[in-house]
C-alpha cells in the first residue's frame, strides 16, 4: 500500500486545537518532510462554527458534529481535544471502533479511564498517543517509552502544573500574599477563571496517574494519589524556606519504595541548588531518575497552544509514520501494563524530612513540650528558627526534622495542636532531600 | 513471522560496552516485558578476552574476531562500542551488508562519515541508532526525531563534554587553575590519560555536527564547525564572570540565522541564572529552542558505562520493536536530509556579545585609545571593570560589548594587541544573552 498522505480530524477548536492547527499548517513542509508524505487536515469540529480563529480553513470542513469527523472514512487519526470525561470518553472508543488512531491531550480522562482506553486501542489494533496530556511540550511520555526504556525508574520528582509554578513563584520573588498573585495570573492568562483543579493539585495528580502507569507499568487508581495544594502557602514560609536554603514546589511525586509505589502531589521544600527548584514562572520540569541512567531533568513550557500543541502534533507525526511503515499500534500503552497491579503505598507509611512551623504563645517552656512530644513520636530535629517576629499573639516557631514516618509526624501534630502554649495548628511542608534532579 | 527473541552481538568490551552488557543482562525482565520477547546477548568481541569485566558470560561466545559476530546468521543487532574510525567504519558497513540493524556510541565516526553510514543503512534496508554518541543517557536525538519534530528548530546549546563541564566547575567553586583541576580529573576518572579531544573540544564538536544534521537536515562538513577549547580559561576570567552575573561553560552551539547554520563550539559566558548555566560537574545540558515548543531543557549524566549503556540499550529496543512490528528502518535518518545541502556561515560573520580582557600598561589614556579602536570598529561597550589588582606588569581591564559582529572584534584586537599600552593578547570569550534556555 503506498499512503499518498496521512489525513487528521480535529474535535475541540479551543486553545490546543487552535495551536495544534496552526502547526499543522505553518509547519506542514518541515512535518512533510520528516515524515515522507503531507500530513493533512481533513476536518474540523467544534460547537463554535463561526468564531474567527485565524485558521486556514480553504479544504477543511468544520461542523458542528463530531460524529462526521469520527466517522469520515478518509480520516486516519482522530485529534480529541474537547477534554473533559464526556463525551470525550464516547467519542475516542467511536473513533476506535473505526479503525481511527487517536491523539489527545486529555489528562483528566486517561488519569481515570486510562486502563479501559488503552485496552480498547490496542484490541482495535490502532494507536492512542498522549504526549500532549503531560507536561505540555516535554517529550517525557516518549522519553519514558523509548529514549530512557532500559532504565527501571526509581522516581520522577514533577513541577507539572504552569500555574501553581507561576503563583509561587511570583509569591517568592515578591513577598506576595496567594490570593493577590492569583488574580494576577487570572489576568495574564496564566490561571484559568476557576484555578480549582490546578491550585487544589488536581490536575497534577492526573499527570501523575500517567507518569507512573508509564513509569512503573501499573495503574494507579486516581483516588489512591495523594493530593495538596498550593492555597496554604504563606509569605512566611517562603521566607523561611528561603533563610534555610530551599524554594517551595508543588510536586507530583512517584516513587518505588520496597515493591509499594508512591504517588503523591504537594508543596514540596527543595534545596534552593538543585535544577529542578530553579525553574519557575510557567515552565514545567520533570527529573526522572533511573537506575542506568542516573538523574534526569526535562524541562519547558507547561501550558499554551503552541507548546501543547507541539506534542499533540509530534504524537501525530509518529503515528502517521507506523502508518506509512505499515506498523500501526507499534508499542501498545498495554506494553507497559508489566507487573500484577503494584499496591499503593498508604501516604501513613510514607517517610520524608519535614518543615513544621508552630504558633507559640510566648509562654515559658514552649520549646520543651514541643520537641519532647516530637522525641517521644521519633521525630528528630535538625534545625530550628525562632525569631522576634510575632503574628498576631504568636510567635512562629520554625523546626526542620531529620527523616520521620508521616504517620508519626501526624500523631505528634495532633497533640501539639492541643497544647495550651500553641495557637492554631501547625504548618507542615514535606522536604525532599534527594539526589541532584 | 513470529520472533521469539531479538538477539545482539557486542564489539568492544570498553567502559559502555560493560555497562551495555551490564544493563541487557540486570534489567532483562524489565525489557522483555517492554519490547514482548527477550533481547539476548548472543555473542561478544574484544581484542582481549582474558579480562574479567564481572559479566554473566554462560551461553555467550567471547571472540577476539569482530567479523564471527557480524557474520552470524542468529544475531540482529550488532553493537558497535570500540570508537575510532578504523576498524569500526568497516565493521558497520560490513554489518549493514549481512543486513544487520547497528547500534554506536561512536560520534567520531558519525562525524566525519555519518552521511555514508546512514545512506548505506537505508540502502541495506536496516537502522542505525547513535543516540549514545551525543549526551550520554540523555534522550536528545530521539527528542529531535520524535517528540519535539514538529518543530523548526531555531537553536541548540549544549554542554556535551562531562570532563570540560567538570574542570569549569572545579575552576569556579575552588578558584584553581586550569592544570591543578585537570590532573584532579584524572586522577578520579573523569579525564582520559590523554584528554586533547575533550579539552580542545573536538569531542564537542564531532557531537555537534550530530546534533546539527538532526536539527535542521543539512550535513555539516565537520572542519566547518569553528572548535575553540577550554585550556585558555583563567581563574581570573571565571572571577570576572562571577562579579558580572556570568558562570563560563564550553558550548556547542548550532543556530539557524538567515538560511545559514551557525555550527561552534566555545567557552561561552552566560548569565547566571539560565537553568543550563546551572549544570555543574559531569552533567551534560542542552537548550532546544523551537518554534512550537519554546525554549527546553534537557540535562543528565553524559559519561559513564551506565548512562552511556543506557541510550545503548534504549536504541537496542527501539530497534527490537521495529523487528517485532516488522516495520525495520522506520525512520531512516535520511529522513532528516531534508533540504538542500545549507552553508555554514563563517565565522567572521557571526554576531555575538564579547567579553574582552585587556592587559592594560598603567600609562595615562589607555582606556580611552582601546575604547577608540573599539568604536571605529562598531563595536560599543556596555560595561567596564577595571581593578586595581595587577598581573604581572600589567593591570587587567574588562569589557563586555553589545552585539558585534565577529571580524570587527578580530580587526579590533589586532590593532588593540599592538598598542604600546597593551601587553600580550586580549582575552576573547564570547557572552550568549539569548532567551532563557
Amino acid at each position: 500500500m503506498s499512503t499518498k498522505a496521512v489525513h487528521i480530524g480535529v474535535i475541540g477548536l479551543g486553545t490546543v486545537g487552535t495551536g495544534t492547527v496552526r502547526i499543522l499548517q505553518e509547519n506542514a513542509d518541515t512535518i512533510r518532510r520528516r515524515v515522507g508524505v503531507p500530513v493533512l487536515i481533513k476536518a474540523m469540529a467544534d460547537l463554535d462554527t463561526k468564531k474567527d480563529r485565524g485558521l486556514q480553513l480553504s479544504g477543511i470542513s468544520l461542523t458542528t458534529d463530531a460524529h462526521e469527523v469520527i466517522k469520515d472514512p478518509a480520516i486516519d487519526i482522530v485529534v480529541e481535544l474537547i477534554g473533559g470525561y464526556r463525551p470525550a470518553k464516547e467519542f475516542i472508543l467511536e473513533a476506535f471502533k473505526h479503525k481511527k488512531h487517536v491523539v489527545t491531550a486529555n489528562k483528566a480522562l486517561l488519569a481515570v479511564h486510562g486502563e479501559e482506553l488503552y485496552i480498547a486501542a490496542e484490541s482495535a489494533g490502532v494507536s492512542i498517543g498522549f504526549e500532549a496530556a503531560v507536561a505540555g511540550g516535554i517529550p517525557i511520555l516518549r522519553s519514558l517509552r523509548d529514549g530512557l526504556a532500559a532504565n527501571d525508574i526509581a522516581s520522577i520528582f514533577g513541577i507539572v502544573n504552569g500555574t501553581c509554578n507561576y503563583i509561587l513563584t511570583m509569591m517568592t520573588s515578591e513577598g506576595r500574599q496567594f490570593e493577590e498573585v492569583i488574580s494576577e495570573a487570572q489576568a495574564r492568562g496564566y490561571a484559568e477563571a476557576d484555578p480549582t483543579f490546578d491550585i487544589d493539585g488536581v490536575d497534577s495528580a492526573h499527570k501523575l496517574a500517567i507518569l507512573t502507569m508509564l513509569a512503573f507499568g501499573t495503574p494507579v487508581p486516581f483516588d489512591d494519589i495523594y493530593t495538596e495544594g498550593i492555597s496554604r502557602i504563606t509569605p512566611l514560609d517562603i521566607d523561611f524556606a528561603g533563610e534555610l536554603g530551599y524554594k517551595i514546589k508543588l510536586l507530583a511525586i512517584t516513587k518505588m519504595v520496597d515493591g509499594e509505589v508512591e504517588a503523591r502531589v504537594h508543596p514540596t521544600m527543595l534545596p534552593a541548588s538543585y535544577p529542578i527548584a530553579t525553574v519557575d514562572g510557567v515552565y514545567n520540569a520533570l527529573s526522572v531518575v533511573g537506575d542506568a541512567v542516573g538523574s534526569t531533568l526535562f524541562s519547558g513550557r507547561g501550558v499554551g497552544d503552541m507548546p501543547t500543541g507541539s506534542a499533540v502534533v509530534g504524537d501525530i507525526m509518529d503515528i502517521s509514520r507506523d502508518i506509512l511503515a505499515g506498523c500501526a499500534g507499534r508499542i501498545p500503552v498495554t506494553a507497559f501494563r508489566e507487573r500484577a497491579v503494584l499496591p499503593v503505598r498508604k501516604m501513613d507509611d510514607i517517610t520524608s524530612c519535614y518543615y513544621l512551623r508552630f504558633s507559640a504563645i510566648d509562654k515559658p517552656g514552649v520549646m520543651s513540650r514541643i520537641s519532647g512530644v516530637l522525641g517521644k513520636n521519633n521525630i528528630s530535629i535538625s534545625s530550628v528558627i525562632q525569631k522576634d517576629r510575632r503574628v498576631a499573639e504568636a510567635v512562629p516557631v520554625v523546626m526542620m526534622t531529620h527523616e520521620a514516618v508521616e504517620r508519626d509526624v501526624r500523631t505528634a501534630l495532633a497533640e501539639i495542636d492541643k497544647l495550651d502554649c500553641v495557637a492554631g495548628s501547625t504548618m507542615v511542608i514535606r522536604v525532599e532531600e534527594g539526589k541532584q534532579g
